[in-house]
């Protein structure tokens, strides 16, 4: 069974400060749930509408459609709800590429990018203190289950930057084409925000300004910042 | 002056239905509407809260904010609403490559795809009937004024991919790493739908099965497919 106040608790981890306050968050659906429990992700409640549904983990609760929609996010929940602790971030070891991001708003695109992350064996991923939560409901979905594999650590950019000893790449629309850049085997891969770039604080710590170059005859303005991340990262791996 | 059955017709237009029964679609901001002047799409109507915005064109009427709010799509609508016909339909001209898409019916994938071809000059994108509309609103927000680009042709992908003589590459799973294929000058590059890939009926008409590898030691199942576009769409023309 699952109390009124258990609901109401839950369905305030919704909001950031209440996620941030508790070291708490909320996974949905059956494939995030067992990515998270596989990963080592501690849960703090398992809610279920069918029990076999949680892979073998203990339910704290079977709880009904009414119930898991007055705690979920999502416009059609799918029966499965996880509350997760928010793992500490591990250090960063700088043996590998990095990215690192530089006010990411969007969900969507912080979602995407971390899948993309998961997908190019990056295991680190560095967020200004005004990227998108990556608990934010919209950014896990958008994940697709690979925020269990990814480190994600919120800080100052400018002292993480200076302190990890790594080439940095920042994508700028002014920057020479990857295509014709060597790059190395370990450095830092920086994306600004679509609407403003990298910020000015950044600027002097870049080691070289990369782009994707533009073909035809457009007058397009820019890349979304997670296709334009897909497409750095393919450059950075093949 | 604008009247309330005008704002309920362009209210309207938020549906599919309404919007092939009229043949109109509904662009908001002032650079969206812009852009789609500059392209030559032939307005129905043009609203703003200040006619300066129109940048030269006639305003139908200047509109108050509640008005505007009433026929926008947008959480907060940004004070230029444009009404345009749907164009006709260019015919291809395979001399290039030719991006086709199988059900892709998320809004915000069909909309950064279009950006994504606006940006690699690739001017035609073939939809199967089942792919999100491209005047959807959330589309044409995702696309940020490329849709003014690029030419959108629904209809059956079978016959069409059958007529266009042009080499076809897939997208799937277990194809070959684009990494190490050599790419012709012209074609057709193939995206399926993230959950059930290319359709069965047009995996014979395949020339070629080619992948994005994947990186490190994940469980990661896909990437997203606009960000598998963006990454193939940019070995295409690297």
């Amino acid at each position: 069974m699952v109390t009124k106040s258990q609901i109401k608790h839950i369905a305030g981890l919704k909001q950031k400060k209440y996620r941030n306050l508790h070291g708490l968050f909320v996974a949905e659906g059956q494939k995030m749930v067992k990515e998270l429990l596989n990963a080592g992700f501690t849960p703090y409640a398992l809610f279920a509408e069918d029990p076999k549904k949680l892979c073998g983990a203990t339910a704290t609760a079977i709880v009904s459609p009414s119930e898991i929609k007055q705690m979920s996010s999502l416009n059609t929940p799918n029966g499965v709800l996880g509350v997760f602790y928010q793992p500490q971030p591990r250090s960063i070891t700088p043996e590998d590429w990095v990215v690192a991001l530089d006010a990411v708003r969007d969900p969507g695109n912080l979602g995407t990018i971390i899948r993309l992350c998961d997908w190019f064996g990056i295991r680190h991923v560095l967020c200004s203190p005004d990227t998108v939560d990556c608990y934010n409901p919209k950014v896990l979905q958008a994940t697709m289950g690979s925020i269990a594999r990814v480190n994600l650590v919120y800080g100052n950019l400018c002292q993480y930057l200076k302190a990890i000893n790594l080439p940095l790449y920042g994508a700028c629309m002014e920057g020479k084409s990857v295509y014709t850049r060597q790059l190395p085997k370990s450095g830092i891969l920086l994306m600004g925000s679509e609407a403003h770039g990298i910020s000015k604080n950044l600027q002097p710590l870049l080691t070289q300004r990369i782009a994707v170059p533009q073909f035809g005859h457009t007058t397009a303005e820019s890349l979304n910042v997670a296709t334009a991340t897909a497409i750095l990262l393919s450059e950075i791996r093949r």
